[in-house]
């Protein structure tokens, strides 16, 4: 190892005390502070870290940055430790199950920490995953690949196609379902952005993420693993769904809708919810139950139709009291295709906007309407503000997500350049983004 | 009446059709298409309305927009009607009841639509207020004022000063407590702009809207000011609250704390949610019920600290995957002040974005990350990614509203233009909106 490994991302200061205490990335370590210590494993800075942090992996599994002064000491009190999990071969597997690809994106459950080092390393070789979660072997025939190892947030529309293509490649092999790891924080767009470019399918496509890493006590990894592996393989639906936890607790794994499900909670196992829809289906004990009786069927002899595209000209912008509508502008002097307004209540942005969004739409940019409320249905009829949006060609985009509605959009214009199969397209339910008005003369209610 | 008037905002050819009917505006109309007929009020069109429609309100409340073709007919079924509510005298004022000022700035509570016209006009005058909700005289003596007349997507900054300094002069006048009716929109942004400019209050300040107005049947707009008026009269707190339905049903009136709330459905009555945060207070046949037992206690003797001004040069920005990130640019070249990211998870924003960032702090621009998740909050330390964002100098809001982020960065330019001030100001929790983090090891989970 050289020195330059040893020491990954440490300067200056820091690097004296440590090298000082003969300690390198791996060791365990006392830092001693005034009157407290802290012992944990010594793990590598970021490249953007400065030079006064000591950065340790406690025993929780939490890192701490602690300040170096000139009375903090460091001690080694131990040598790192090989890594928790070594791979380990395969199980024989069993040709009279299901067939299940799963493709690794990154992301909190495709991943463990290395103890010895900090780092979070991909672990998602179909080995791997029998040695985390053996009862896999039981459910299904996996094979695993690892195609991006991206946290979620650096996920762009180019990786959205990446994926699908990836989907396609698996289904055109005959597999009984997909399984997508990926981080949880954009999951949801990419949820959708697959639910819009994988059309007419054969089998189910399920994301799958977790809240906390497989290498800790109260990780969701493996409970979700196993419920979205069952529904690839057994469920008898055939669209792009999410598979995570339904409440706290470890009992059952729920499958959302792609194009109706968000995030919503920063840390909470079940942090995420259908909204404005109803849950698809469940699973408890490997077993899956339906909640929704119309949905495409599983049926292999169906031809998937591939429409991978996605163009990033596309803004999603929140409104809020004094937003400066000169932002609309810059748009339109960007050359955008579309902006989608997320606006307050039914549907509406201040007066002050309008002039902005009239030239907006004469300049041939898609402008579309959702609501940060977030559940309900933007209703611009009800107020004389909503009826001038509209007159000025605003589309109220009903009650889809503001996220969904930015994919949509984004995937419209990389299927076409025509402005008006365009705002066709964006008014057209083309996989469930849009649920049914069930009150349709209560709309405003 | 001159001919403008009768005929407000239509032109063209629908003019004509109308015209030809000798119906004017407030005239019951049947119209006749094809198979389907139509009856309603003529009401008035907007300024944006185009050549083509005609708008009569319907029977149950809604307007209809109805597009005139060759075979349209319209005929005049009869004559305008009064308006449905005229004012009354105000009852004797019982001088032993607490004294509550009535504030409207607008909204669907401070109106009613007026269906001779269509237009909808402020009512809140208090014998107009006692014409409605006649219980109002058993639970205080009301003075009611109408400070502005704007759906509430109107409503900017310098209207929270206004609305703040109308507040103060009514406390200095010794009311009891101080109710401000104000559109559902953006009442969360102004309950938070409130708490913020109204420090150290003696008595309740109690903003209160309603999802459908007083004329309507389903209106909750009597049941959420008796609730909101007996809040101001008899609360023991003196704190910034908004107040709303519980539920969708008409039992209880809940108080949130003007931090915490955002509105969450487009159109339900109990729209209004906690965020992070427990409910003040419970409203209940006519009773105040305190849920919580940390509050600032009422005290007439207590002196306000007011501090009204806002700053506009504030930026939310939602992220998204493919996120054009020379939005944050844009931002530094227009001299911003501060930018809230609306990050995703536990507060990230994709890599592509962090030179921007860079950027943007190097120009003394206040860059704040809070989680468009909504619920749970902001912690920057688990991922490598977070620690790099922390490193960049961007400061994490904890479980603070990205509403009421925006809110408080506007507010501290309008106090302070020295940045560490700023900085110091942004990390204080002022007027508890930041929630205690419960179980402080735990922040990740």
């Amino acid at each position: 190892m050289s020195e330059k490994k040893e020491f990954l991302g440490y300067k200056g200061e820091v690097l004296e005390t440590i090298k000082k205490a003969e300690a390198e990335i791996g060791d365990i370590i006392r830092v001693t502070k005034n009157e407290e210590v802290y012992e944990g494993i010594l793990i590598p800075r970021s490249e953007y870290g400065d030079e006064k942090h000591v950065v340790i992996k406690l025993r929780s599994g939490y890192n701490i940055g602690i300040r170096i002064t000139p009375n903090t000491k460091i001690e080694k009190i131990g040598k790192g430790a090989k890594p928790a999990f070594a791979p380990t071969s395969s199980p024989e597997q069993n040709p009279k199950l299901p067939k299940v690809a799963i493709i690794s994106t990154g992301g909190t459950i495709a991943s463990r920490v290395d103890y010895r080092t900090g780092a979070v390393r991909p672990a998602l070789t179909a080995s791997d995953l029998y040695s985390v979660v053996p009862e896999l072997a039981n459910i299904a025939r996996i094979d695993a690949q690892i195609l991006l190892s991206l946290f979620s947030e650096n996920i762009i529309p180019k990786h959205w196609t990446e994926i699908a293509k990836a989907v396609a490649k698996q289904i055109a092999e005959g597999v009984d379902g997909v399984l997508i790891a990926h981080g949880t924080d954009t999951m949801g767009y990419t949820a959708a952005a697959l639910s819009f470019a994988l059309q007419n399918l054969p089998v189910p496509v399920i994301l799958v993420g977790s809240q906390r890493s497989a290498d800790r006590p109260s990780s969701d990894a493996a409970t979700n693993l196993i419920g979205a592996v069952t529904a690839a393989a057994k469920a008898p639906f055939a669209e792009v769904a999410l598979a995570m936890h339904e409440t706290p607790s470890d009992t059952s794994i729920t499958l959302h809708k792609g194009t109706k499900v968000r995030k919503c909670h920063t840390s909470r196992r079940d942090t995420f919810k259908s909204v404005n829809a109803q849950l698809i289906a469940k699973v408890e004990n490997h077993k899956v139950t339906m909640l929704i009786e119309d949905y495409r069927k599983r049926d292999p002899s169906r031809k998937l139709v591939l429409k991978p595209e996605f163009d990033e000209k596309v803004a999603l912008i929140k409104s809020y009291p004094g937003m400066n509508p000169a932002v609309i502008d810059w748009c339109v002097e960007n050359a955008y295709r579309g902006i989608v307004l997320e606006g307050t209540g039914l549907g509406h942005v201040g007066r002050y906007c309008f002039e902005a969004i009239r030239s907006a739409v004469k300049h041939d940019i898609v402008v579309a309407m959702t609501s940060q409320c977030i559940w309900g249905r933007v209703n611009m009829n009800v107020y004389d503000q909503g009826r001038d949006l509209l007159a000025l060609g605003v589309i109220p985009l009903e009650d889809m997500l503001s996220e969904t509605a930015v994919v949509k959009l984004m995937w419209i214009f990389g299927q076409t350049r025509d402005m008006e199969e365009a705002k066709k397209l964006l008014k057209t339910n083309i996989v469930g983004e849009f649920s049914p008005r069930t009150l349709p003369e209560k709309s405003g209610e």
